[in-house]
């Protein structure tokens, strides 16, 4: 790789390059130190004490009273604990579906033999809640219903809100991935009366990967109980059983690096404020739109509304090629990330979550735009045409 | 809790606790700083080439040429992914079962709908290779056959050279649980014609929990190939094709922190040599044992020869409480762990893995013979009755 040492790049030489991608995030520094911390026995009251305290912080960032639990394993291990703990062999899920992520828990349901009944979207575009209701009128005796609040492949966020009234009206649970957004956006689990919640560590909680966090209400826990799970390692009971001793813990060993950090990223949310949280999410979020707009490009999202506060999706420049457009970001400092599946080379995605504030944002702006003129773009042309 | 200044503990307060449970066990200083790196992208070159380099040498360490992949899980994981990528229901497997982890295998069968055949020892023994001869026979038809090389739980190591043997005489899949053990003793896979083999990242490797790995032979992947999986975070086939992209990767996000951990501790462990660093556990192995009986203790395990060489377990002494001794061996600075279900209380355990040498064998031995004199064991009595 060229390394470029203009301005945007020493600024962040000394912290490697600046990622900016939908998860992982950069760390803090006290993160990162965090994790240099010697073992603790996964058994023992300090792990317990900790355990407790980054699950008690937890419930506060996704607004519920529900039982909360720590998984060891990425995002996608907590849509297949969602699912494998309600699902038996031809129970009716409706599966809503608009990109990559949703389309994930779809594939999901059918691993588990669930009778999966779909209502899409146009990638871009975001679940249409009257959909939802046909759908549910139409099929009756639906046990459960997915969405995604943010769905990471197409910088779109769904009206959950909307959909959980939906739901609940006809009774059935409703499991919400906001594994890319809970914690920077707003999401109030019992408010919005979510039965299984996630969420994932590399996301906005600005940890490494390997945790995800899954929230059980009442209501879930009495279909869990009446069903035959095809879970062990994502057994929500075992985990519940585990929580519920003393010292607090896990069924199987816990990540404990990555419980240190988590507890230290909590403390950083916390000292910020939650709210303040997520108003410097939504703020850097309208900077990034503004930004790229301004440079004549098109959001990928269909309509504004619609678009996620964590990751910014763009529709690739006409006549710029993926590759070497990323490439060339890069050597200006910043890493961000393409498209995926059918949008691979259609789009390029900016992830900000986290730790991300201002500085980072226009950093980033900054390589694209830089990018953009080094590959001949022309960027003055597409400002006038505004 | 109660700080005691003695020599023993002023020794390791730089470093905190000597953790001397079997697993995690503590890090070196260089493992511990390689997780303080920023994050990098989990699609990225990078991360490929980290990873291509660690699954190689894990590879090694198997002694084998299978496929092997790197689960973002702790070991119980790995071992839901052997018998979901394998298991149909109604399936015939043998699970040889002398201790908690082993057991935990059969719930694992049973979760996933199999027809369980049991050959069984008692908890302190090893399996009889002669009754899994005897139950292949009377079963026939049996898919794959559970072992647990070194079950944790009991300081018991299982004859899984001889049982293969016979497991693959009959033609059935063989899966090792060698997730305490691999590393740290002597386990060829492709020697031993292991299918299915497993290790845990925070045993011998010493790294953090959070990670596990598994080999798949190719008679293992043609079964797989077969099997409608109930699987999607651990569906194998899925980690096989990520795994053969460019840049290699892995299906679902993988925790990079431990990532760099690992590398690191595979530097650790090349440079000592794989075979310096088996003889090394080995002779731990014998120090402790030769130690605690010097004490006049007894070890668990009703055979030497069948003594596991990651941990050690010895009978509670007479007259000692488990819960008393163990805060009074801590006062002296190094954590031990009890028994397990129903050992609870009955023996105490040393783990004995990882980046254990001479020096940490004496440290705790010495915490343990101070604990028993702190708590009037008639110690000196004891050795004279030897």
């Amino acid at each position: 790789m060229r390394v470029k040492l203009n301005h945007v790049r020493c600024y962040y030489m000394a912290r490697e390059e600046l990622l900016m991608i939908p998860g992982p995030t950069f760390l803090a520094e006290s993160t990162l130190k965090a994790m240099s911390r010697q073992m603790i026995s996964h058994r023992s009251k300090e792990t317990g004490t900790l355990l407790t305290r980054c699950v008690e912080r937890l419930k506060e960032v996704f607004r519920t009273e529900n039982d909360l639990f720590i998984l060891t394993a990425s995002g996608t291990g907590a849509m297949e604990a969602a699912l494998a703990n309600i699902v038996e062999p031809g129970d009716k899920i409706l599966c809503t579906t608009c990109g990559k992520f949703s389309e994930r828990f779809k594939k999901i349901a059918e691993v588990f033999e669930a009778n999966v009944v779909e209502v899409s979207s146009e990638w871009g575009d975001a679940i249409n809640p009257e959909q939802v209701k046909a759908a549910l009128d139409e099929h009756g005796d639906v046990k459960a219903v997915t969405v995604t609040h943010n769905e990471t492949s197409t910088g779109v966020k769904n009206p959950v809100e909307e959909i959980s009234r939906i739901v609940k009206n006809h009774g059935a649970l409703l499991i919400v991935d906001a594994i890319s957004s809970m914690g920077g956006d707003h999401i109030p689990v019992d408010e919005w009366k979510i039965d299984l919640c996630l969420a994932g560590s590399q996301k906005c909680f600005a940890i490494p990967p390997g945790f995800s966090f899954i929230s059980v209400s009442d209501e879930a826990w009495e279909v869990i109980n009446k069903t035959k799970r095809r879970a062990f390692y994502f057994d929500l009971v075992s985990y519940k059983k585990s929580l519920g001793k003393s010292p607090p813990q896990t069924p199987y060993t816990i990540a404990i690096t990555l419980l240190y950090a988590l507890d230290d990223a909590l403390n950083l949310m916390f000292d910020e404020g939650l709210d303040n949280v997520i108003a410097r999410h939504h703020s850097v979020a309208k900077l990034t739109r503004d930004g790229v707009k301004a440079m004549g490009l098109e959001l990928f999202p269909v309509r504004e509304e619609i678009c996620s506060v964590t990751v910014t999706a763009v529709k690739m420049p006409e006549g710029i090629k993926d590759q070497e457009f990323r490439q060339k970001v890069r050597e200006h400092g910043v890493v961000i990330s393409g498209g995926q599946d059918k949008l691979t080379g259609e789009i390029f995605r900016i992830g900000h979550m986290g730790r991300v504030t201002e500085r980072e944002i226009d950093i980033t702006l900054k390589a694209i735009k830089q990018a953009l003129l080094d590959l001949k773009f022309p960027l003055r042309e597409a400002l006038l045409q505004r």
